[in-house]
């Protein structure tokens, strides 16, 4: 359904142009005061805007103007008093104020390609066709919010959870991703991404031996972003070629292991990595389904981003937050 | 903990050297007739036995004796009645007839590299030497049995699941798989490999759009199987260079869409690889380790599996029918 | 936590004085129409209001103005769109508008005896003094109008829940209810209530033969309810007297039955009772703590209940449809 | 389904008749050390032999000669080494040595009133008419050895749990229930009866303030078990009558509030209540049937409780243990 977690309780609702969008975090200790400038930075990350070497730079063809407003706009309902937590559960909103319905008043007749139109459709036998509804990336605004809150208890706790993009096409080097994303979209097109996260601080012992282990709730959080296809760790797909013999010769044991043995943390930084695909909601896209005969789809609204896996690095470290505070919580 | 599912609910239990191992299926409809000789074959494949065109044959380097037995090894002891299910839990027990305990004697006071035993001596502050306790794969059979039945509950429902070895090491022919690890095994190595599972006749609709994403539960079920070091579906990693331009052009869009849309499959088969680790138990790891000047590890006792990818594709079945009952019991 | 249900999950959130009341409701189906005044006369049946005869009338002594209003506070942020419900998370908020803090501002220092004060200090350290916080029979509007939404899934499937009061103090005489009340809150003082709620049209086979009872959903969301000390179905604990020669003789096998067998709906009317004791903050109380020496706590401020059995009817309705969706939702 | 439980989980399986009857336990801490003979006490207490001043005594017209030999025969399967829990799940299974299947042969075609006999058939479409089969109180013995195992635990933080009958029909006077159930027994009836559980050394805080208060797990748990028709706590609904300012006047406010305010234990000692009915399975009930012309179910086979209340009383105890224990290990 919509909620993450057993004993840090994230509940998400809100569809992208209804009323608002939002959450409920419930689990949160009392006493803990919430920081609300981190909130804002890092809704500020997931809408494209990113800190290198201290300054605070926008990623071409990813910055969402909308997205950029949502750190100012956070109404916290409960849960808070005097910026300290009170131990019952917060709630929070953000209202959908330049909501523009009728730009999506044509997909009430037609699904796009590559989105969740069709299977919300055949699932629900309704839909709110308006942005997506649900399916909408905007809903990571909420899980970002909440995530920035487990965040700061986390780190209360010296647990640091630090992802960033490591690969976007075939580029490796982050100091060409800018002006990589920026061909891309002036192409009209988009591109894959690859983002690495890395846990410093955590204690041995989180997880659980056989079906509640680490990488496996890694796992199911990170899968449930918007156009992630994979997810790995340590030494991940790469190392269907290793053998046993190389293993564990290696000085970059931890690069091998990615920080947990047998579904448990052992220690050392937990390390993973999830890719995302690129959005199909591009021009160039849309050219090409149009040139396939659908003309009912060929019709592209709205900016979009060149490489979406520059946003979700903000929400990879939500949703890693959110599952290390719940497993924590126990 | 160890519990999966929610309405179909699988709890399993047992060390690899105590009385038994088992588990408890709960959930399961009333008035199924279930097939032992499917159970039986399931066993068999985990343990190293695989079907090629017909035929049983027997993968070199992975075959494992005593788990060829458990197929006749496994007692029912609630939850079915003249072959019948009765609709309340399914309790069944495998007992750990050969288990040799002294030979982990020395495990009593040392970690195996690689294992789990130094984070579960740190968690629960006492672990069961014996054969790596709950950590062993042994405790996989549980799941085989459990995952047969879940198998045999979907097939009525016309959902097939088909798991199979795609690569080893370097190599992504089949036909040269057996020649390659049997290489690998005598020279006392272990090698790495990727299991592809392909999903036919699941309905449209399955999964739901935030959190419960059906590749979330997949992947959750997956990362959870001894030596699993990533999950992708579709296009998954390799995906990273793909351009939005391309991937609708395609006419394999299933191989890029892998049979899911916003969380929710959408009709098409469903097809995830899951990469697994060479084992840390051979020969070779062994010498090395005590090259390394770590004496105290440096013993290697038993046998062990020189590509546990061969023997994972029964696994990663058998989890994958329990996710997806569990999903389709709602 | 703040969820209730498996299916059909409710989360409520707000403390009474602070910004906003509300709640999540996850697992409703799409294409329903909600009857917006059928959730106002919930609310109206909660604050004292109730229908007698077709006639709506205020018990005298139980009335909350601040209540009444609520029916017309009722914010929808998601998951309906022009009336009907679109499968997604519903989420409402009441705001708090004519809180007055204030009014509390000397239990910052002082617990109120017989409430959850103290309890909540030790247990978070913290807590939201102002009114009671989440204890708060306040929270309860957020489980009426979640209840009400509820309520009319059920009316689709023929289900009607019914909940009257049915003896006051030592009064078993409903006509005289309301004068009984009047008198005890004209003396200051307040006194205790059972209601009984009947349960029609429910199908057979509703509930779980071992934990999973229906008497055991129903009883844990009925304990839940503010002042609630006790749970009977069926003969009660009138029925200790009963031999089981005279149990089957009885033309009124409902009544003893309860309308459930082994956990399980039998097709019969489901018959329930609740007893609520008198609220502890009535004058007298506060007199009598006083006579016995504790200065500190002997201040009254503000309105309060001579009955709460009256008000609880709507709220043992909300929670009985609550449980009822969620287990009708499998 | 068959758990129970959060974090200290419980799983029941078996049905009377089969091969065994058993139960599953995670969540258990490691290192523990598990007391056999606690175990087999609380097994007997079931079985109808209770201790009344050191005396071990048999109460006439309860007790069960089968279920006294349960006690020798629970085997555990895992979890447990050298008498010392291992942190891993613990199994354990009672065989059902003496099961005559026979005996039960003719309820295949017949239902006995007042069990659940019917609304089993009716939700599974099939049912083990042997014995009554989930729903045979036999199950129980599932729930006392696992909530003696925690009861042990619960020991060791000091927490204390003692149940006891405290009326039987209209008999108050314990020193009287012996003769009292003899007598009914002589006559071929059954009769109803209360139980009364005190905990104590449970610490302040223990409960969550909504929907998880201790009352909630405490009655959703004691409703779960074979007869119960009513829970409890403090003035109950004897309380109806209670005026507000009588409540804390009161010296006995422990017996008013039940150790209980707001959902969450505040410190004294937590008192509930518990009604059994008369079992429906004596000769009178099967007599009064055939009298009313209901010839198929005339017939009454095997030993029947002349009061399930007093072996109710280990159940009890089981019960709270598991709750108590769950709520704790969080």
């Amino acid at each position: 359904m919509n909620t993450l977690g057993k004993n840090f309780v994230f509940t998400s609702f809100g569809e992208s142009h209804g009323k608002a969008i939002g959450g409920v975090l419930d689990g949160v200790p009392a006493g803990v005061h919430i920081d609300m400038d981190m909130i804002r930075e890092a809704l500020d990350k997931r809408a494209g805007r990113v800190k290198v070497k201290g300054e605070r730079l926008e990623v071409k063809g990813t910055v969402s103007p909308r997205a950029l407003r949502e750190g100012d706009e956070v109404e916290w309902l409960s849960g808070v008093m005097d910026g300290m937590t009170l131990g019952t559960p917060i709630a929070f909103i953000i209202r959908n104020k330049d909501a523009r319905p009728e730009d999506y008043e044509w997909l009430k007749y037609s699904y796009r390609i590559g989105h969740a139109d069709r299977t919300y459709q055949e699932k629900y036998g309704i839909r709110d066709h308006r942005g997506g509804g649900r399916a909408s990336a905007r809903e990571t605004a909420s899980r970002v919010v909440a995530g920035s809150v487990a965040q700061q208890l986390l780190k209360e706790k010296g647990v640091e959870i630090q992802a960033k993009l490591v690969q976007v096409g075939e580029e490796k080097n982050p100091e060409r991703f800018n002006e990589y994303i920026a061909t891309i979209q002036r192409d009209g097109d988009s591109i894959g991404g690859i983002v690495e996260c890395v846990i410093t601080g955590l204690p041995i012992g989180v997880g659980e031996p056989i079906f509640d282990k680490l990488q496996s709730h890694l796992a199911f959080a990170m899968m449930s972003i918007n156009g992630c296809k994979g997810f790995e760790y340590g030494s991940g797909f790469e190392g269907v070629e290793l053998k046993g013999s190389e293993m564990y010769l290696s000085e970059n044991h931890t690069l091998i292991s990615g920080g947990m043995a047998g579904g448990i943390s052992d220690g050392t930084p937990v390390v993973f990595r999830c890719v995302f695909k690129p959005t199909a909601s591009n021009r160039k896209t849309f050219e090409a389904i149009r040139r396939e005969g659908d003309e009912a789809k060929g019709k592209s609204i709205g900016r979009h981003d060149a490489c979406i896996a520059v946003r979700a690095v903000a929400v990879v470290e939500a949703m890693a937050a959110l599952v290390l505070q719940d497993l924590l919580s126990k």
